[in-house]
């Protein structure tokens, strides 16, 4: 039994709240979804929402002194603020436009920062049924199996994930894909799959070799997949190099043997 | 029981197939593979080999006077010729750099052309354990659920698959990223998952709406989706907007109604 108020008691709760999230997710997969438009290639749906309210629900009731930042909330009311107090940071459906058309890929993500450092993640995709968790120095786990990064070491190698965001602005698409042509020279090839969650898991668990998001939603896309990635042996940072901040909607990560040449190679995309 | 020599028949045998090769990767998938390269990023394992020949002689065995057609095996001996003659057409692990790094989206892809003309089809994914089957006339199916290709009217609110296939010169991946540059601003987002039999079966299903490749490696990536994707009420044609043909190396598939934009918008993005 976990210690109250240890960090595997405040992973158990979050897994519990991810798996009953994702029950919804599942059971709404394949049924028609009433859908709000956030712009105009960004997508809300009712079950959105639900999950939210059922995650938040579920862990205020655990730990009712704890801050919570969620994606659904944040963009009814606006801004959000990091602070030091434990923080859960949540998207309850991450990859809102593949659920829409029922697409795999989707999942529930859950992350707890500690003194803002992502501490514990959980990532539950319910349509396959995988649950990627990990506790900041205690190892990262696919459906309770550890989990580590590739050991490729070479880009041409290396298979790349990334995303194309829901920025549909000239400058940010130009942006968007003369970076993919540059780095298209350089590697195997190119996955796009639609959850920036699921790609910070799949990197964790050497699915991917690299990946690298600029401009996503917020926080939540990336809080739980944080955790994930550092405690399979991987590296987060920013694109440029610099090191990953969790608020700045940019992220990349890969194993260590990559970063250097992963981040020149960024560098040179730009 | 299916009568010998009908179409039916045809299927049951390729079904029988496809399940046996897929038990082979999907043993094989968490393995790590010996790999060869075609070329710099095109790669082939010990199990497409492996899974062609058995797919091959399993086939053979029932259909002796039947035509045969295979990556592997034309990458081997150089050229096919396509007759009017049943000829089975083969790709054993369609998706095979998704293979080689433990990445989800995998299939077996066995198409039958009769009078050149795709008359049945199977592409199964053994990680997921979904089968796809269609025969000319009779309808498309998924686990032996009937599926239909999506409702979608508008580009803006459709999903596109493409992939960046495997040449690497400067001119093929200029005109792919300019391609996918001018499509962004026009749809709703953009997946890519690595396996151009599985896209055509996500289109063949609603997950994609829309599915683009020019320049992929032979009939051996169409020749499973092809009748799915008709037979599921969804159309095939050149990305040029004339008739698709199977040996071109070029596809695009969607749903009628979605037909004329998007040829439209193809050609604009060339």
């Amino acid at each position: 039994m976990a210690q109250h108020g240890s960090l595997e008691e405040f992973l158990a709760v979050a897994v519990d709240a991810a798996k009953r999230a994702g029950e919804i997710i599942r059971e709404g997969f394949y049924e028609t979804k009433h859908v709000v438009h956030k712009g105009q290639v960004d997508l809300v749906t009712e079950t959105d929402k639900a999950c939210e309210d059922l995650i938040f629900n579920h862990l205020k009731q655990q730990f009712p002194s704890h801050k919570f930042i969620g994606e659904e909330t944040t963009a009814a009311c606006g801004d959000f603020e990091l602070t030091d107090e434990p923080t859960w940071i949540v998207d309850p459906v991450d990859g809102t436009t593949n659920f829409v058309h029922g697409f795999p890929s989707v999942c529930v993500s859950i992350g707890l920062t500690i003194g803002k450092i992502p501490t514990v993640g959980v990532v539950y995709d319910p349509i396959i049924d995988e649950l990627f968790t990990g506790i900041h120095g205690k190892g990262a786990f696919l459906n309770g199996k550890p989990i580590k990064v590739s050991s490729k070491s070479e880009l041409v190698k290396s298979l790349l994930g990334t995303e194309v965001g829901t920025q549909r602005d000239n400058l940010t698409l130009e942006a968007t894909t003369r970076r993919i042509n540059n780095l298209l020279f350089k590697v195997r090839s190119l996955r796009m799959c639609g959850s920036c969650a699921l790609d910070l898991c799949w990197v964790a668990c050497g699915r991917l070799d690299l990946f690298y998001l600029i401009g996503f939603g917020g926080p939540w896309d990336v809080a739980g997949g944080a955790v994930i990635v550092k405690e399979a042996g991987g590296v987060l940072f920013d694109p440029s190099g610099s090191d990953f901040n969790i608020t700045a909607q940019r992220v990349a990560a890969t194993n260590p043997h990559l970063k250097d040449a992963f981040i020149e190679a960024l560098q040179q995309s730009g």
